[in-house]
């Protein structure tokens, strides 16, 4: 290793074991301590407001220099609302219920052992994200709000962003009573710093990344700290025989145009062949009304002469755009084996008058949010009343759907005798 | 790749899509159903016993050929007993309570969406372990009662016993209306199979690791797959100032010497300095009058002349044998500290009548089963009342402690509504 190299692995093993520490400090916390830790990093964003916004104009100025998309300078672009909303935010979590302490079961052996289930921090989280400052204070909120340490590794062009912001948050933890180090940011854009984060197995418990499918995929590749990955949403609304027409409408509507961006905008229509003629004219027409692209099998093409031919790729495909893919099918059993084949089970819903159809479809479509008579476009921590989320995990194991403070913990099992030794 | 290579992944894929069909299948069964499928298992145990001990035979002969450790050749042998204590360990997770369906949280938003989170299975779990053909068994047993899909790749002096298992419980769980591959055996003893399960990320939701450090380690090192594992067990007892001397003495003596082979078994005894000399002595007697090696620090050996020196290696070694370090301490934080360096996070137990100083213990030692006054071979799921585990998890991410079939399942939010959109 060169001597950058060695240095780089010296500075992430000292933000590691730095991480490590606060977060053994963090678990005997009192819920007091944390509300009061986050409410003063919030005021300490009102204070450094100044700093903060100065710091990045110079981030946009090269982001702009650097020829960012205006989607990217958007997300990177802060201004005295955004940082008031960023700030709220942060008060928003405070107030959250604390995840923590909860005994989540209580029982008492036959030989007197008294066992409970009790709710405690994961430790050290380390997130990995874009160029978004906001995501800087969500993340590491988040993350103190349940007790964690957090390890922040934000995108290279919000650096000065991301420190300013950062810094602020430590003081206000610190006057609270937090320690400094339960939110570090990694100081360099250096990216051979994402790949020992990503081996730090010693002081790191868990890898969230936030971002696209690349990001992902590159650290679902390369961790060996487990990881609670957001993949693709590949969301789908089945219009069944038994669909209310207004209903339908209305919600596929929403689910693909609302906003197209987010992972729980459908892509896919499917539509119950007895019905399809009778709703989907006026849903298309909504749809184009509005620019929405439409790609259609060839039942749907007949139906409207702006219809373009959809192919096979179409129905694998996460368009996060103003485009959807329209499919007839012959019944549920055909949706949930489409949704199957092609889905990303990350959010799906049938719209039905049928119950008993319709517990079909929530019973055997493997998603993590399954809907019936509602949009995809739901699948939001906040519209669940999570407050606050940092992701919708799209695995199954430890977290599945939205991610949320209370997603955001283990447990341990407390148990209590007298002496009990085993026979 | 050769042929031979093709053919290999060709298998695995093949298993991988069975495993998931099956899951699919499985998922909608009523606990009924997985009842009688595993009772059915047990009976067909019963009824190829002859075939079963007959393939066990061959087993057993090759293994002496090859040299199998006697420990390796009893872990591996079967006889009428053994099998008949598999086929009731079948009936037993039949008898458990049905861990599906179960809504977990039941709320309503404002808008009227009704939310329900609600157990499911994981999915395909993929079991990779040592030549045990009750691991067979038992493995395959929990994941059909979580409603799960098993793929078992066992060690490959066990293939004739395993697969005569398999054979058998697949008729069983078909006779009792469940899919045969529900439990699956990977037919060869390739090790490159394994290899090739680890990276099955389409049709395996978790790998779980049951065996020694050397699998583990490789399955952590090179899955793609989540892994559920279950790494060493260095456990401690904190012999604390206000330590009961009976009670410590008892506790000490079993939590070493009970079983000195599992993971629940404690390796490091840490004593405050101020009861060393008057409770030490006694312990020491009993552990060395059953044949128990005491390493201790300078103090330790100033106690007993019998005492080995112990150096550091001795503080981070799982010994899994009649060997105890035993370690002086000034007090509750340096026992803490010293669990958190040199544990491995599995159980630690304190003994004292100080109920403040073992709620500071119980608060502040990070692992996963944490006891007072109680001996540290209770770390077992059975002994948790899960009725069986299929480990015990190291990690904090999804289970830790026992994994029994609570364990194996993940869940689901269905949202019920009646048209909403997302404004």
């Amino acid at each position: 290793m060169d001597g950058q190299t060695v240095d780089l692995t010296a500075l992430m093993q000292d933000i590691g074991q730095r991480a490590r520490a606060a977060s053994a400090r963090l678990a005997v916390t009192t819920p007091e301590q944390r509300v009061a830790g986050l409410r003063a990093a919030a005021f300490a964003l009102r204070a450094d407001a100044a700093t903060i916004l100065d710091a990045n104009a110079r981030d946009m100025a090269a982001g702009q220099a650097k020829g960012l998309t205006p989607a990217l300078l958007d997300r990177l672009r802060l201004d005295e609302g955004r940082l008031e909303a960023i700030a709220k935010g942060l008060e928003d979590v405070a107030d959250l219920p604390d995840p923590l302490g909860a005994v989540m079961a209580d029982w008492t052996r036959p030989n007197g052992l008294r066992i409970q289930r009790v709710r405690v921090p994961l430790g050290v989280i380390g997130i990995i994200y874009e160029s978004r400052p906001n995501v800087t204070a969500d993340a590491g909120g988040l993350c103190v709000k349940s007790g964690n340490a957090a390890i922040l590794r934000g995108g290279s062009e919000s650096l000065h962003s991301s420190s300013t912001i950062v810094t602020a948050m430590r003081r206000g933890l610190v006057e609270g009573g937090l320690p400094a180090d339960a939110v570090q940011l990694v100081p360099t854009t250096d990216r051979a710093a994402v790949g020992i984060l990503l081996t730090m197995t010693d002081f790191v418990d868990v890898i969230i990344p936030r971002g696209g499918k690349s990001l992902t995929a590159r650290v679902a590749a390369e961790s060996r700290v487990p990881v609670i990955k957001h993949l693709d949403g590949i969301c789908h609304v089945y219009l069944d025989r038994a669909a209310d027409p207004a209903k339908g409408r209305a919600i596929a509507l929403n689910a693909k145009m609302r906003r197209t961006g987010i992972c729980g905008a459908m892509e896919t229509l499917l539509v119950h062949r007895d019905v399809a003629a009778a709703q989907l004219p006026a849903l298309i027409e909504d749809l184009v009304g509005v620019g929405c692209e439409v790609r259609g099998d060839a039942t749907v093409q007949a139906l409207d002469a702006r219809v373009l031919p959809a192919d096979d790729a179409d129905w694998d495909t996460e368009y996060l755009d103003a485009i959807l893919s329209v499919k007839v099918v012959e019944g549920v059993d055909e949706a949930i084996a489409h949704i199957e084949r092609h889905g990303s089970h990350h959010t799906d819903s049938i719209v039905t008058e049928d119950a008993a159809t319709a517990e079909r479809f929530l019973a055997r479509v493997d998603s993590g949010i399954v809907l019936w008579n509602a949009s995809t476009q739901f699948a939001d921590g906040g519209e669940f009343g999570f407050g606050a989320e940092i992701g919708i995990s799209t695995g199954k194991l430890h977290a599945r759907g939205p991610v949320g403070a209370e997603q955001l913990t283990s447990y341990k099992y407390v148990v209590r005798g007298d002496g009990q030794t085993r026979p």
